[in-house]
């Protein structure tokens, strides 16, 4: 008998989430997916949004990094078949509006098409993957088959914190045998520096207050350098390794206005700089003091079109990340993995969420 | 017999300069050459200077944007001679450090080198062009030979504010078809506007609160609409100008909080902006609204590397500056030009110098 | 009563057509539009096809430049609507495989889609625009409707030469103040020509041994010099007007091997040559004298998706093709609109079909 | 006492070497350096020149590609000093004509400049480092000092084959997740396999006749897939390991007529080829099967302002060349060198020449 409710994580008020039961999403388009989630996670903007920072409008069903099976397709999907296991990118988006066409497909102008488990400021709303289902419109945009002899745990990440790191790598335009520095080494730092290798730098620096984080990124072998503003001056530092002048790029993985001026000083000149952080609020920049440093400050957000070469990389083993996934366990003890991966406890990297346990 | 003293524009304190007399400059190595100014200008930034905040050290000789007759040739330059009329890069650089080869000539890190008539902090200084000679340092890099049948008049912004408009162009990667919005039509935002059409946009807008300004903007045809913010929504008229969506291509060129601004909220999703602005203070950026916007910020100073290109342009009837030419008169008169200039006053755009009238 | 029949060009053996009578095209997928032909051309691949150069399976309906008016449109497409009147891309694409996605549409590997009026060998084939109607697969991807207040003789071109010719310019990276030759002056050439100061150049110079067409590019104000091979040595003339270096970028516009071999040498070391021609044989390239000249040499087919932008640069006066359609007749003289426009008589530049006169 | 003469490599005539006696070169220009010759290489492009091909003028001292020590400097050169152990390019350049400016050092047209050990065709002509002393002109634009605790075998290649190996991976645009396919397992095929990574491909395919090499590609770890021609179909296997599309970039590193066909064969629609071989005569090319497959072919010689680069990532230990110095002799048996290195016996792959040994 076809399963008729399904338990959901829900965010009820800024503070507050429960696991509640819902109804099991239908195909609504000829273009859509329902896929049974077979792995997902909790992810950094899920805190941001439960702290009320998103402007996300409770109740919502949260969460948008994960892998599925296919159990259903609407009838205008033709290089998918129900059974394939398949990674998601956390955007929905049609393929067919100015902005999907440029490439930003994060800025989707279709009603139906937003990041999963958010929605826009009087815009659309599309419920999560921390669910045992999900409905995907405009599906085969944006399912990836998952390669033979690869599993969910390898590619869970590619649908959000991996595209997001490679992003703030692509932006800076890394030269070969350039210095990298990343202020940051959460998830998505540690993706930037994983990726930041893929333009050939000479070293990559990274810099984070938390010592643990930071011997994870030497002993995975993902940064040359670890440096801790707690022990080190990072300008100073930064500055000996770089022949005085300051890193040539720059990714910022938190966003404060702390992170991000100290991006801007430990830029060399004519450098350049990307945040892929969250901003909760307005940050004040002494442009009077950079404006002649002919420096490039970009921001943004995941690049979902670059999927197929993140799965490619992975599958020829140049790219791992399952060193992320600190914890797992299944849908049932999701809020308790809001408590350990929100207040990073016992060394969480990534809260891993496995299907719910009937 | 040899003139052994010369008139000069000097910086004392902010708010206080005056026409002196000072020693010709002397030939000091191989690579140097002295040249007679034979028409020069006082620029935005020299009333930044004068304001105190720019960190030029008084007593300064000013001015950075010349003309000149070469009148005596260190003896490692071979490629020019004696009498060549040239036009000059507003900076002077070594060509071989780190920066010059990476085109950032304005970080020259050699101690005869920094922008004419200014010095760095703590670093080095050299004497402006507001004066009847000058010493160019590795003179030989960044003069240019007037090409036959064409005067001082034709290229005496190259050097300076058409560079730093150009700058601004280059900067954010104009696409043929976009639109492209300047939020300044001062001289520099001028220049701006007159280069954009170098990358096809199909639109030039342009923003300023003089009126005047922007009449002159769309009676020389270098912008396609002229909006003054005393009287429309610039955001609201941008938007409607672009299918809603908001300029491709945005150059700030007056360098302030309000201006950038507007600049970061014109810019549509996935764009650009530039700013040439020189600011005097920190800016606030609510980084909490467009960090998902993807834009690309940048910032900066003249691009010398480009003046063959743009003397080739102004050869070849491409780029014509000489509208800016709203005032003329000899260096005796400086210290008016300063107060018409300064005040922008009678409409003035440019106060032209030409040689003491002795 | 709705019409059943309608007249068409069909190329039938290697020299041989006629206007025959064929069925209506009817919708066969959602995803299709029919458009009444408003207005089309004879070009110069047709003229190549009919010589049996192309590989092209007679019999086939000709003819792939081309507006319309829409008459029928499947379930699937909403932003558009019967009457829309629009120009129309040469090809056909889905929008969704592999080549589509890197910008490579006219590879789109669905089976329903290839250049109009022709087959890929052993491919799919699409029947031609010489014709009173046309089946549009998968049309919402590149109708583009005519802007109010213009026609289908401003826009007729966007779809084949003016793309083309656009390409051209986009692939040799022209940077403003460079020299641009253009060897060529067909319909192509002539689109490159006025395409190429969307780049800024100094200087555009074009080449050609039919005088009248020279006499057109002049002026209309498309090139700033032309040159005869008849009456002068192109490389030397280049050479000179270049500083002796060659020009920076040529766009080869005929295909030929004694073109090419021209467009090689008189490329400057370190410049870039784009080829748009369509070839009949092999070409015999001395790479042992030019390998050390750090050439590009590019090659290619319409960048179908710079539409958008070409009708806005058209829509803001910045690019007018109107000139070319020096000759115009209704669908029934077109037989002798392929002998005029083949064997270039009576300086005919494009030959423009207008609808079937019953 | 002061060596007056020493022993050099001379080439006398087509396929005539010996070693001879020359006097040590002295000190011409202020901007001249002396350097002993502390380790050097033959190259294959001396067997072109020896075989007649490159038009060379003989008699004339071969050899570019080394590392010295400083024994004399013009006074000029301020940043160097006598005893400092230096990596060379191997092409003297002025750093201040056109070429140099636009990064094509080797097109310098100083007339003291060009590749050492060769001339141009009635250009200039400069002596090679198959001596045991060198003049370098402008020697402080190329020299570059060999980092602490690395040694001219770390730092041997960068001058040459290195750089020029590096020149094709740049010149294609290898994306992160592409395929690169590198046809030549030579010396240079060998440098492009391992500096291609340095963009982060998903797989490094390389072809050649010679098992031994592409044996020494896979123990060495430069290459994930070796093809040998005379076991297998390229074309074939290039296709099936790139979901049937070719490969997205291609290195031609040989030269000849049937090797480039092959890279433009298997090279996908829209991809990128350069070719980094020696040509000795003209090639015929189907340019009427590629014209309508958006290919770009780039050629040309090596970029010695990445030298910087290059030894910052071999210091980094990012890169490592040494495994190709399968020999290793004193310049006294230079004429056993060629013999083995040109006929490549006994699996040589660079031979390496250590000081005359008196």
């Amino acid at each position: 008998m076809k399963q008729e409710t399904m338990k959901v994580l829900v965010y009820h008020e800024p503070g507050k989430i429960s696991l509640d039961d819902a109804p099991v999403p239908k195909i609504l388009k000829s273009t859509d997916a329902i896929v049974k989630v077979t792995l997902s996670t909790i992810c950094g903007s899920d805190i941001h949004i439960i702290g009320g920072h998103a402007g996300v409008q409770p109740p919502h069903i949260l969460g948008h990094e994960f892998c599925g099976e296919i159990i259903e397709l609407g009838s205008a999907i033709n290089n998918f078949k129900i059974g394939d296991r398949v990674a998601i990118s956390c955007v929905a988006f049609c393929g067919e509006c100015f902005y999907c066409k440029q490439g930003l497909h994060y800025h989707c102008t279709d009603q139906d098409c937003t990041c999963f488990g958010t929605n826009r400021p009087n815009g659309p709303s599309l419920s999560g993957c921390q669910a045992e289902f999900v409905r995907l419109p405009y599906a085969s945009n944006y399912m990836h088959k998952i390669p033979e002899g690869f599993t969910e745990e390898d590619m869970l990440f590619v649908g959000d914190i991996l595209s997001t790191g490679y992003f703030g790598c692509e932006q800076v335009h890394i030269q070969p045998g350039e210095s990298v520095l990343i202020i940051g080494a959460g998830p998505v730092g540690m993706c930037s520096a994983l990726t930041a290798k893929l333009w050939g730098p000479a070293q990559i620096i990274i810099v984070d207050l938390d010592q643990s984080r930071l011997d994870v990124c030497l002993r995975e072998g993902i940064a040359d350098i670890a440096l801790n503003p707690a022990d080190v001056d990072i300008i100073k530092n930064v500055r000996e390794l770089t022949n005085g002048r300051g890193a040539d790029r720059v990714i910022e993985a938190i966003g404060s206005e702390t992170t991000l001026q100290t991006a801007l000083r430990a830029v060399r000149i004519g450098g350049s700089v990307c945040t892929v952080g969250s901003y909760a609020k307005p940050v004040t920049l002494p442009l009077n003091t950079y404006w002649v440093k002919n420096i490039t400050l970009s921001m943004g957000f995941v690049p979902v079109d670059r999927l197929p070469e993140l799965i490619k990389l992975i599958q020829a083993g140049k790219i791992n990340t399952k060193f992320l996934m600190t914890h797992k366990a299944p849908l049932n003890d999701i809020i308790k993995g809001y408590d350990v991966f929100g207040n990073k406890k016992d060394d969480c990297l990534k809260w891993v969420i496995t299907p719910y346990d009937r």
